[in-house]
C-alpha cells in the first residue's frame, strides 16, 4: 500500500494525546496491522524520567494487549513537532524489532509533513533478537 | 463501586493476550476509567529483557494514547498464573503514581481468584513525583 | 554502624558527577558494602528520556560489575538539590529489592543535610521478587 | 590504537561478574577512556525483567559516576557466551549514542574470540539525540 496522506493525518491526531509535561516534546505514533486495524500511540512521560514510555511502544503494546502477535503489523508512522524528522529511540527500535517484520516500513515525519522511510532492519543493524539468546 | 467478579473475569481475559515467550510468566491488567471505559493490558516481553513492558503499563499507555489524562482512572486490577498474589513491579508503581490518584485502589489477584487491595500511595511510600522535581 | 556525617559528605561528592542536562535535577548515591568498599553513583540522563539511568542504579551496577553479589550491601544513601528529601523512583526500588537485604537501610537526604531512613522492604511493600516468578 | 588481545581478555573477565539468574545469558563489557582508564561492566538482571540493566550501560554509568563526561571514551568491547557475535540492544545503543563519539568503535565478540567492529553511528542510523529535542 505504502505511505499516504491518511498516515500523516492520523499520526498527528495521535500526537495530540501525548502526555509530555516534562520535555514538552510531544510524539505520536500510528500503527497499522496487516488486517487493517489501527492504533494510536503517544508518549507518556514521568517525573522520574526513565519511567517514561514512548509513542511507538504505546501503540505496539496496545495492539498486543488486544491480541495481535509479532508479525501482524504492516507499518508504523511517527511524528514530532520539530523541523527534524522523527526518529525512534533505541528502546523503541528494540521493541519494534521484536514485534515487527524486518522489512516492515517505519515512516518518520516532522511538523511540516516531510517523510523519511526506513525498514526495521535498517534501523537496528545486527539487531539483537531471540535467536541470539541461543536458549 | 469496588471490586466485583467482573474485574476478575476481565483481567483473566487480558492476561491471555500476554506475549511472554522468555519468562512464560503471563500477566494481565484491567484498567477502568472514571467515565466507565475499560482497557486490557498484557505484558510484552523482549529478547533484550530490559526492553520488556508490563501489563499495567500497557493498559495505562493505551488509555493515555486515546486521550485519557492523569486522574481519570478508577481502579486497576492485575493477575498472574501463580498461587502468589500479583504485585506491580517498581517501574509500574512509578507509572501508576504519575497517572492515578493516590487513593485509587490496585486489586492484586492470583490464579485461584484471591484478591488483595492496596492504594497507589501504599504501594509507593514517599513516592517520587512531579512536585519533587521542584522545577 | 548507622548513618554518619561521612555518608552525607560522600553522597554530595557523588552527586557532583551527575550528567543531567535535560532535567538539571542532579542526584547522587553512595553505596557501602558489608566488607567496607564504597561506590559513588550519579544519574546519567539521555535525550531519549526513558533511556536515562538513576544514581542508585549506577552505584549498584558498578558494584555488581566488580564482583559484588546480592546481599553484599550495608546501606545506600541518596541526595538531591531540593528542600524535599530524596526518594528512590520505582525502578530503583525494584533494583534495590533484587540486590539488597529487605532490612537494609536507605538514607534519603536533601540539600540542607536532613535525613529520613527507611528499609528496602518499607519502600516496596508486597515487593515483586524472584520467588514470585515461581520458576 | 585499535582492538587487541587484551580487549578480549578483559571483557571476558568482566563477563564473569554478570548477575543473570533469569536468562543465564551472561554479558560483559569493557570500556576504555581516552585518558587510559578502564571499566568493567556486566549485566544485572531482575525478577521483574524490564528492570534488568545491560553490561554496556553498567560500564558507562560507572564511568560517568566517577566523573567522566560524554566524549571521553575511546572504545567499548562486548562479549557473550554464544557462537553469535554480541550485539548491543536498542537501549544500550541509545545510551552509547548519548555518551560516545559517533565514530567511536564498538567491538562485538563471541565465545570463541571472533570480533566484528562497527561505529556508534552505524549502530543507530538516524539516531535520536539532544539536537532533536530542539529545546
Amino acid at each position: 500500500m505504502g505511505y499516504t496522506e491518511k498516515h500523516y493525518t492520523e499520526v498527528r491526531k495521535a500526537q495530540q494525546k501525548a502526555y509530555a509535561p516534562y520535555s514538552q516534546f510531544k510524539v505520536g505514533a500510528y500503527l497499522i496491522t496487516k488486517d487493517g486495524q489501527t492504533f494510536h500511540g503517544a508518549n507518556v512521560e514521568n517525573a522520574a524520567y526513565p519511567s517514561s514510555i514512548c509513542a511507538e511502544r504505546s501503540a505496539l503494546v496496545a495492539a498486543i494487549s488486544q491480541g495481535y502477535r509479532p508479525g501482524d503489523f504492516e507499518s508504523i508512522t511517527i511524528t514530532v513537532d520539530s523541523p527534524e524528522l522523527a526518529s525512534p529511540c533505541g528502546p523503541c527500535r528494540q521493541v519494534i524489532k521484536e514485534l515487527c517484520d524486518d522489512d516492515m516500513p517505519v515512516y518518520m515525519t516532522n511538523q511540516t509533513g516531510e517523510m523519511r522511510e526506513a525498514t526495521v532492519a535498517e534501523l537496528l543493524p545486527y539487531g539483537f533478537s531471540g535467536k541470539d539468546l541461543d536458549l
